[in-house]
């Protein structure tokens, strides 16, 4: 850390902050330049406390200079991790590729669905039954029941199931029937959620914050890491700006940017990201190509009956497609499935 | 709601948007244009599936033409909500002046600082007991002791407090000892916190997310409202932006903004939006001019030493000036405190 | 300006740091810490060439600690410049109410504005006569009639003219109309069109990027310092965001962020920052409350048959009611007109 | 066009703007729902003047149907164009890569770089003579020396050469040297400008503005083709966010976004867009893989010595591997170089 002082600072206010500095347990080192004095703070600045150091009279502004994230670093853990869902791998060279309906609606029509995405290739199944929307008087999900039939439909088609968790109460209720939670966007922050299930022996989906930046999404994820839960897929899904035309904006930069700072698995939804079927199959292949260790994408039969999200939804056939374009390009890549 | 058709519907897909139009219980009413065709749906359109109409081939896009909220509307209620927390009237020309610190660390300290705001005319105490940091290894609050010390000397100074929940579990306990529920900006989209809050006979203030329209916030406030608590302030505290020499931006017009379109009281909160002690005193001011229904201040004794955030801490002298200012602004505008 | 080393850097890299930092004309200082070694760079790092140094092999940041401008800044000239247009003053404590139609359409039609904008008690007189239109297709401009018609109502009414200039080829000629330059939004970073005005004897009214920081702002304002033109008024218009409800979102504490860095005056425009004729009068007010050194408004005596942006202009009567809460706000806070 | 009536709309308001609709050459035809009556507008909404309907008394909204462009839509032209730059050819399956220095500083260091770029297999060479820097203290540009330089080293390698014009009085200039022009970001909107180069017979890189929609971007496209030159090329180089540890954030998705609204060509700037050399490789693949017809990379054998952006330059080597793996990937996708 490094404080930089007021071209003002008095001499008593400089001695001030040295002893505060050597309060807390730190070492000041001073450098006097031309126009201001800067003073190295030597030791650990990610110790609690030294942001108050700002506060200190005469100080001008405060540089951080390490990532105030851990666990989640490369720093401690050089090699990729590889987490495990199910029988599938993510992560080093291992593509997830996730599909299924936004909601799970009935077990008829989500053996549909289920039955073409395995068919076109996808290795995990997804479906929401706890739904966080926009308005009080929209589908909130088929709750507990929902989480049934995910599962029955899973099994039957060996895909394992990833479902949204919104309530530190449910978390396991829902680690009792899924083989991965999500954290959805708008919980990305909810801390006492990370918290929850950061306890739990699930893997864990945590989508990124609609504005939060590459820093706070690995901050989120050192909260599930150092609550003991080890295995965390990140996952970009577009945050929220200016551009009109598409629902989201994809910060497609988050794949390599998470990757040289840390170890964890990161994939991309063009699905949220975009919100249009149109972009969907175009950003699947870029975030391949990106290095993504996979992706998340909607897949609906019958998008415009759909209790939710349907307009963003692909149909089996558009999916099927963007499946096989994916894995030409995973070949060309070498990375592989499973 | 409007279905606006592509230029190449065929005769069959109109069809298809007539009869699903119909079936979803609305009245479709055609007009053709040089180049375009366009549907009015004649019914509610805040009803619940109707999104899904977007994915029917042949429609290019839907647009919306009603509010998606109803009781958080003046359209409901045309004269200005007044929430009264504790003795203190908030709306219709009451304006609440809110301070404290960002968190509560012990008894004699928050004394402390309850005794100046107080003194300088603030009406309600702030202090955090369950704090949302975006660190795991940052300070978490005191807990339950931090409220039961808030309750106090709310007390001793006559001044009701005002303290955030963070998880749906703790809302009952919070509500015990506090006046008035805070939902932070992290979880202006925890939709089981909203649901829960919904059930309590306290009023709740609610703020903006980081990346919430004006709209998001209002339907967040429906969530509320919908569950059957009608006392609700909203709290415009910032929002993110590519600016970088602020913590937030603070979107002043959200004041009139939510005005016209809403019955509930806005209050602002400067120090979170802006994060700066040298700002903070103007966009109180300019927030009383643009007729907020009060500002929200974090005041610290000592802020180098303050658990959290103390660098965005204005100091008791500060605040008396501030107040000062204020109080002079609300009389050439007519509006008063409590 | 202070380089963080990689932990990995070898002491060959480090070497060779030092080196260079010497063959720019600084001297290094090193600092050793737990985790990272840091070189302060003592001499004024603003200089060219200097943000090169983060390329070398070595460095993993390098964070800057002076202002990069200079005469705009308040280092230089501690004291709130006054800017002269005509005989009106703008700065310290001298308020500009920069009234008029979004373009000059007709002698007669500018003419019925000026007269009731004078009455409410505008004191300078705006109109576009080269428009910057999105479209190829929207009205572009009067020209150069639009600016003799705009001279000459001004001086019908004693009000000094403001209008933008777009090209370098015209800055000579509407410095013959006018009494001050406006330089758009769009052209804030217009940096041929920014030295041109910098060789003007008139002054500069500067609006704010749509994505620009306040130091952005700052550093375009430099080069018309720098220019050898010492009068440039800064103007606060909105930048654009994901909020859907207003055309931009005015960042009010754009007024207090300028003044502590600069002794430059800063006005306001809340009509191209909101675009809702509801809004501006609040807006308004909270400029001045938040200490603006004036407000800019479109006014339009027809909106619906302005030839540009009349959906955002105000009616001559909702502009004399603006006037009369500025006004009596100004007086409230000891501000004065001219 | 619709125009969405206020529920308190008087009959003697709805008359009015039925014959306002008339006046102005279009017909209405009128939808009375159960809350709101909505007029659609029949005839060219992207007319002049309709905008300003949105100001008539009673009128609550309005909503635009139809694209504001029309030269560059595809609805007038189905197919991709092809645009040819000397020998190159950029669309439809021809893949532009642009590579050089940020700004030309001498001709053996051009020589120097433009060696390895076509050795690596770039097909257009890339330098600034004139640069757009936010400092008037930072290095400028060589001028028309530049030029020289640049068209000299480009005939050498038999590379056409881009290179920007800021100031619409050195189009000509620039265009006797550059085989094609680039407007940067900062004059995205600068019309003038835009004006000029359509006047032109050499085509334009027009890269998007930093807070520009893909609307924006295309209606800027429209100036060009309106002013006779039909060959424009557009480039997505990011965007300003919240996001702090990119330089700005790469929109991938206006890739396919573009191409679904137009037939123009689209290539995608990594360097601007992230400002990381650890991101443009990765950035380059997914541009490739998303459709876009081509990559502009700033490469510099010296980044460290580079006058201007050297931070973010690739090594030569770094570029000879971008090369590699964009080649490999273009190939699985059946695009091509020239």
């Amino acid at each position: 850390m490094i404080l930089v002082l007021r071209p003002d600072a008095t001499p008593e206010q400089i001695q001030h902050v040295m002893d505060r500095i050597e309060e807390l347990g730190f070492r000041p080192h001073v450098s006097k330049g031309e126009h201001r004095t800067i003073v190295g703070v030597i030791g650990d600045d990610t110790k609690p406390h030294s942001e108050a150091l700002e506060a200190i009279p005469g100080v001008e502004q405060v540089l951080r200079i390490l990532k105030p994230f851990k666990l989640a670093s490369r720093e401690i853990q050089p090699r990729d991790s590889v987490v495990q869902v199910g029988a599938v791998r993510i992560g080093a060279g291992h593509l997830a590729m996730i599909a299924g309906p936004c909601a799970v609606e009935s077990a008829p029509g989500l053996d549909a669905i289920a039955r073409r995405v395995k068919a076109a290739g996808a290795n995990i199944l997804r479906g929401g039954a706890f739904k966080p929307r926009t308005s009080p008087y929209s589908f909130q999900g088929m709750g507990e029941q929902g989480l049934e039939i995910l599962r029955e439909v899973g099994d039957r088609y060996q895909l394992p199931v990833v479902t949204e968790v919104m309530d530190p109460r449910q978390v396991e209720l829902v680690a009792r029937w899924a083989d991965m939670l999500q954290i959805g966007a708008r919980n990305m922050q909810n801390f006492d959620l990370l918290k929850e299930v950061g306890q739990v022996r699930k893997p864990v989906l945590l989508k990124r914050g609609m504005s939060a930046t590459v820093k706070d999404l690995l901050m989120s994820a050192e909260y599930i890491l150092a609550g003991g839960n080890p295995d965390v897929v990140l996952c970009e899904r577009g945050v929220r700006s200016f551009e009109d035309s598409t629902r989201n904006m994809l910060d497609m930069s988050a794949v390599p940017n998470v990757k040289g700072q840390s170890h964890l698995p990161i994939i991309v939804d063009p699905s949220h990201a975009t919100g249009r079927p149109d972009l969907i199959p175009s950003m699947a292949r870029a975030a391949v190509a990106a290095g993504a260790d996979g992706v998340h994408v909607e897949v609906h039969d019958c998008p415009e009956k759909a209790l939710s999200d349907g307009p963003q939804a692909l149909l089996p056939d558009q999916f099927d497609k963007l499946m096989r374009d994916v894995r030409r390009l995973a070949e060309a890549l070498g990375a592989r499935f499973n």
